[in-house]
C-alpha cells in the first residue's frame, strides 16, 4: 500500500480498510529503517494512525501541522514525500529527525526542542490571518511536553485570544522518562473520568424523568446546576479553565474514531481546542512497546530480536553520562547532601542508577528547566548540594534562571552539562554548541571540562567540595576514553593540567577534544617540534599566570582547541586574558565555527568543521611558520 | 504605631486595631519614601495588609515567605528591620528594589524577574526536608506572574510532589499592564463562580430534604454526583487539577480575615494550597488606585498632587522607549506587516501608541518571554514583520527560543532590545548587562546599537526592510541624545560609521555610549591628539575591512567602549576578529567588568566601573605611552 502513497493527497484516496493497511506498512517500514540507522523509534510508532488520519482530513499546505520535538513525525515524513530518501534518516546530507523548514515544504516548522507547537502554530496562524486567508492550524504535542513552562504559555495566550487552533494532546502517560507532576496527575485522572461522566448521564436521565410533583425549588435548581454540570465534564476543566474546548479521551489508535473527530473538528469547530487522544508508544512493536524506554532514541538494532548492535567491547565502555551517573551515586554515598536534578533525563542523563539508590534525592522535574534550575537555586539556601544534569542545548531553556537565580545570589548549584559540543546525528537542534560561549559572560561562575573519564570523576569530586558559588561541568555525548600512559593530577581551582613542556608553540584545549590536541602534539614532535600540551581544565577562570609563565618562556603560537561556538567561547577567553596582560601571542583558536552544524556522523562533522589533527597541524604549520 | 514595630515579633505582639493602624502607618511611610526615591509604588500599597497578616502569623526566619518579583515587598522591608534604611530605598549603598540575599536575613531568596517563587520555594522546601527540619514556605505571587511557563512549572511539580507549600496568589486583576490571557479569564470566572456555590449549596441543602419515597438510583446516584461535585468545586478545578488545595477568593485587605485564614493553612492544611486573594493596586493612595499603572514603578513625584517630579523641559525630550513606539508606528503605518510583541510591558517599551492605532498588530502575550519569541518566528513563516520589544534582562529568558526556533531557521524576527546597559535604580536583576555576549556566539544573528535617537529611527527602517535573518537593535533606558553638530550617514548592513578620522589611536564606541567615546575623542583633540571615532552600529558582524583599513592606515592603538559585559561583548568580537587578521592592535576593552553592579544612579555606576572619560582618558595615555 505505501507504494501507492507518495503525497498526503494519495492518502486522502483511501477508505479505512485500506489506511489500516497502510497503517502497517509504514510500521514496518520505520522499524526496517531506524533498526539500520536508529533513531526515535517509539515515539514515532506510537502516532502512525495519528498521522494517517490528520493526513486523510487536513491538507498540510493549507492546514499545516506542528509537531512538537518532531521525533515522532517518521510517518508524516514517509508520508509526505519523503519515502525514498527515508533510508537516509539522520545521516550525513541525509533527512533529519525532526521536522526541519529546509527539509521539506511540508515541514512549516522546524523542532527539536520540546514545548515550543503551540507558540509557533498561534504565530501561523494569527499570520494567516493577518493576510486575510485564516486557515487551522494543527499541533501535535505529547504529555510530556505539555509540562514545560511554554507550553503553558502557549496554551494561555491561545485560549485568551480565542484563536482556532486545533491542538491534538498525544497522550502516551510517558515521555523520555516516566512522566511526573500535577498536569500527570490531572491527565491520569481524566481516564478514570470516563467513570463519572457515564454515571452522571444515568443520573441526569433519571432526574429529567421525576414527576412534576417533585419539589420546585429542587426542579430549577437541579437544572441550572445540570447546565453548570454539563458545561464543567469532569474533570477535564483545566483546559476548559485556560479557554479551549475539551475533546476526548480518544483512541489515538483506531483509524475510524479519528478520522471522525477530525473530520468534526475541522469542520465545526470555531473555538481553541484540544483533542485528547491516548497512544501506545511503540505500538505494533512488541519490543518497543515493552521498553519504550531503551526504543524512545534508539541506536541500531536487530529487528528480530530487539537487541541493540552494539558489540559487548563496546558496551563495556561507559559512556560519559554512565560514568557521571556512576561516580555521583558514590559521591552521594559519601554526602547526603548531595542530590540530583534533571528535567525529564534520568536515563538520558545517567542517572537511573541514582535514582534507584537514593528515590528520595533525586528530582525529576518533568521538562521543566527553568524550573529545575531555580528549584536547585532554592536547595542550596538550605546547604543542599543539587547537581542539575542536564544536556547543554537544553540549558539554553534556563539562562535566565542561571544569571538571576544562581550567579547573581552567588548560590552553589552544580552543573553537569551533558551532550557538550556536537552531538552526531541528532543534528543542529541538539548539538551543545554553546554553554562555553553564554556561561563565560556570567560573573561568578565557574565552567570546567574533563580531558577523559578519570578527570570527570575528579571534577565531579571537587565540585562536591566547591562552596563558593556556582560551578558547571561539561563533557560530550558518547564514550569515555582514559589515557593510562598519562598521568593526571589533582584538581586545583582555575589551574590547567601542563601535560607536557615544549618549545615556542602552546596547544591548549578544554574538555574531551584533549585528544584532538594529543595528537597534534605527537605530529609535531613526529617532526621534532616541541609543543606545550596544556589541558586547561577550567574554561572560567582564565589562568593568568599560565599565559605570563607560557609568554616568559618563549612561547609565541598558542593553538586552542575546544568543542564549542569559536565566538565568545573559551578560546575567546584565552585570547582576552593574553590581551589584558598585553602578552603578543599570534593565538588560533579551533572550535565550531559560527554557524549551525546539521547532523551525521560526529566525525564527518569534525572533518567538516576542520575540528581534526590534519588541518590543524597544517593551520600549526602555515601560521606558525608566518609568525617566525 | 509603626515606631513600636521593628521586627516580626513586634508585629505578632498587636491586636486586630492596631494592626489596622500599622497598616495606615506603613501605607504613609511607603508613598512618603517613595515620593522622593522614586520606586514600585502601586504593587506594595496592594499587599500592606497582607504583609502584615502574614508576619502576625508566621515567622519568617522559620517559614520562609519569598515574595515573587520583589517589587511588592517594601512593606516587608519596613516590618523586617529596615524601616529605618527604607529612606535609602533604591539609593546607591542603600536597600535594593526587591528582595535580595545580601540586604537582609529576612530575605531568603532574591528576586527581581517574574515567576521564579514557587521554583525557589518549592527547593527551600524540600532542602528543609532533606535536612530533617520540614517547615511550610509561603509564596507570594501577583496573577501576572501566574501566566509565566516557569511558575506553571512550579505549580505543576509542586502539586504533583505533593508538598506543603503555601501559594497566595495575589490577584489584582492586572500585572503591568493590563493581564490578558486564558489564566486570567479563569481568575476573573472564579469570582463569578461564587454565585454557583452558594446555588450549588442551597440545591443540595434541599436535596438533603427529599422524602426517602424518591426513587432510589436517584438517592444513590445524586449521593455519589454530589461527592464529586463536592470535590470539583466550580471553577477553581484549574489548581485543584494541578494538585493544590484552593481556598479563596478572599478579601486581600481585610486583616481579620487573612489572619483567620492564614492561620487555619499554617495550622490545619497538610497538602499544597493555593490560597487566592484579591486586592487592589495602589490601595489607599487616590492617586495610584486610579492610575496603578502609572504608579506601578514610579519616579519621584509630588505627594499631595500625585504629579511626577520631572520637569517639563526633561519630559519634552522622548525616552529612547518612547523614540521607539513613535517611530514604530510610523513604519506600521507604511507597511501593514509590521506588528508588535510584548511581554507584558506594552508601556515600558513604549508600545502604547502603537497599540492604540493598530490594536490588531499589537500582541501583549503576558509575561511569557519563551511564547513572545517562537510565536514572532512562527509569524514570520506567513511573511508577517515582528518586532519583539523585550528587556534586554527579561530577553534572557527566551535565549533558548532565539536560538532554536528563529536563529537555526534564520527567521526574520525583529528584536527591539530595551534597557540594555546599567539601568540604575533597579539594580542587578534589571541591568541589561549580557545581551551583546549572549546574542553575538548565536549564528545567522546580527547585532546593532544606535548612537542616538535619530540613528535608532534609521535602524528600525533597516530592520523593517531586512529579511535575511534575525536581527536585534539594543538601546538603553533614559532620554534619547542627539547631535546636531554632526551628519548620520545612510545604515549599510555590517557597515561602522566613520566620525572622525585620526591618527595612531581608534576609538570605537557601540551604541549611545558614543557619548563617552566623543568625549574622550574632544579631550584627546584639545591636547593635540587626533584620535580616530568611530561608531560601529553593529556589534555583529565585525567590519574586517574597516580593521584592515586602520591596521594600514597605522592605528596602533583601539579603545572599545561597550555598556555591556566585557566577557565576550563587543570589544571582544574586535578583538577576535583583529586576532584572525593577525592585525596587531593594541586593544583596551571599556564596559561591564566581570561581576554584578549594583542600583544606584547611573552616573554613579559608571564612575564606579570606569566607564567615563576621564578613566578611559587615563588609561588610553598610560597604555598609549606604553604601546609607543
Amino acid at each position: 500500500m505505501l507504494e501507492k502513497v507518495r503525497t498526503p493527497d494519495d492518502v486522502k484516496k483511501l477508505n479505512i480498510n485500506e489506511l489500516n493497511v497502510l497503517c502497517k506498512d509504514i510500521r514496518e517500514r520505520i522499524i526496517d529503517v531506524t533498526s539500520r540507522t536508529g533513531g526515535h523509534l517509539a515515539p514515532s510508532l506510537g502516532v502512525v494512525e495519528l498521522t494517517v488520519a490528520l493526513l486523510k482530513i487536513f491538507d498540510p499546505l493549507k492546514n499545516p501541522i506542528v509537531w512538537d520535538v518532531g521525533h515522532q513525525s517518521y510517518a508524516y515524513k514517509i508520508l509526505t514525500e519523503r519515502n525514498k530518501r527515508f533510508e537516509t534518516l539522520r545521516q550525513y546530507g541525509g533527512i533529519s529527525g525532526f521536522n526541519n523548514i529546509y527539509e521539506s515544504k511540508y515541514d512549516t516548522f522546524g523542532v527539536g526542542h520540546s514545548s515550543t507547537s503551540i507558540s509557533a502554530a498561534l504565530g501561523i496562524y494569527i499570520g494567516k490571518e493577518l493576510n486575510k486567508s485564516p486557515e487551522k492550524v494543527v499541533v501535535v504535542i505529547g504529555d510530556g511536553a505539555m509540562t514545560a513552562g511554554e507550553a503553558f504559555e502557549g496554551l494561555n495566550n491561545t485560549g485568551g485570544l480565542n484563536k482556532n487552533l486545533i491542538i491534538i494532546l498525544n497522550d502516551n502517560t510517558m515521555s523520555i522518562s516516566k512522566n511526573v507532576g500535577g498536569m500527570h496527575h490531572y491527565l491520569a485522572n481524566i481516564l478514570t473520568g470516563k467513570r463519572y461522566n457515564k454515571l452522571k448521564k444515568e443520573v441526569w436521565d433519571a432526574v429529567q424523568a421525576l414527576p412534576k410533583i417533585v419539589r420546585n425549588k429542587i426542579v430549577t435548581g437541579v437544572r441550572r446546576l445540570e447546565e453548570s454540570i454539563l458545561n464543567m465534564v469532569i474533570p477535564n476543566s483545566l483546559f476548559e479553565d485556560l479557554g479551549f474546548k475539551y475533546i476526548g479521551p480518544i483512541d489515538g489508535h483506531n483509524i475510524p474514531t479519528l478520522v471522525r473527530i477530525l473530520s468534526n473538528v475541522k469542520q465545526h469547530v470555531e473555538v481553541p481546542c484540544l483533542v485528547h487522544i491516548i497512544t501506545k508508544k511503540g505500538k505494533g512493536y512488541n519490543f518497543a512497546e515493552q521498553d519504550a524506554t531503551k526504543f524512545h532514541g534508539v541506536s541500531a538494532f536487530n529487528n528480530e530480536t530487539g537487541e541493540l548492535n552494539k558489540t559487548k567491547a563496546k558496551r563495556s565502555i561507559p559512556t560519559y553520562s554512565q560514568y557521571f551517573g556512576k561516580i555521583l551515586t558514590k559521591l552521594a554515598e559519601e554526602d547526603e547532601k548531595i542530590v540530583a536534578i534533571t528535567p525529564a533525563m534520568t536515563d538520558g542523563t545517567g542517572l537511573r542508577e541514582f535514582r534507584d539508590r537514593f528515590p528520595k534525592r533525586c528530582f525529576d522535574v518533568g521538562i521543566a528547566e527553568q524550573h529545575a534550575v531555580t528549584f536547585a537555586a532554592g536547595l542550596t539556601i538550605e546547604g543542599i548540594k543539587p547537581f542539575v544534569a542536564i544536556y547543554s542545548t537544553f540549558l539554553q531553556r534556563a539562562y535566565d534562571q542561571i544569571i538571576h537565580d544562581v550567579a547573581l545570589q552567588n548560590l552553589p548549584v552544580r552543573f553537569a552539562i551533558d551532550r557538550s559540543g556536537l552531538v552526531g546525528e541528532d543534528g543542529p537542534t541538539h548539538h551543545g554548541a554553546f554553554d562555553l560561549s553564554y556561561l563565560r559572560c556570567i560573573p561568578n561562575m565557574t565552567i570546567m571540562a574533563p580531558r577523559d573519564g578519570e578527570e570527570l570523576k575528579k571534577m565531579l569530586k571537587f565540585m562536591a567540595g566547591y562552596k563558593k558559588g556556582p560551578i558547571a561541568v561539561r563533557y560530550p555525548r558518547g564514550t569515555i576514553h582514559n589515557y593510562p600512559e598519562l598521568h593526571n593530577s589533582r584538581i586545583y581551582y582555575g589551574k590547567p593540567e601542563i601535560v607536557f613542556d615544549g618549545g615556542e608553540i602552546a596547544i591548549i584545549t578544554i574538555g574531551s577534544v584533549f585528544k584532538i590536541g594529543y595528537e597534534v602534539y605527537n605530529q609535531l614532535k613526529a617532526k621534532g617540534i616541541d609543543s606545550y600540551l596544556i589541558n586547561a581544565r577550567f574554561s572560567k577562570p582564565v589562568d593568568s599566570e599560565l599565559l605570563q609563565n607560557l609568554y616568559d618562556n618563549r612561547v609565541k603560537f598558542i593553538a586552542t582547541i575546544e568543542e564549542n561556538a569559536i565566538k565568545g567561547g573559551f578560546g575567546s577567553g584565552i585570547l582576552e586574558q593574553a590581551n589584558e596582560l598585553g602578552l603578543k601571542f599570534r593565538i588560533k583558536m579551533f572550535g565550531i565555527p559560527d554557524k549551525f552544524i546539521n547532523h551525521g556522523k560526529i566525525s564527518k562533522l569534525h572533518n567538516l568543521i576542520g575540528l581534526e589533527p590534519k588541518n590543524i597541524l597544517n593551520i600549526i604549520f602555515n601560521e606558525y611558520a608566518k609568525s617566525n
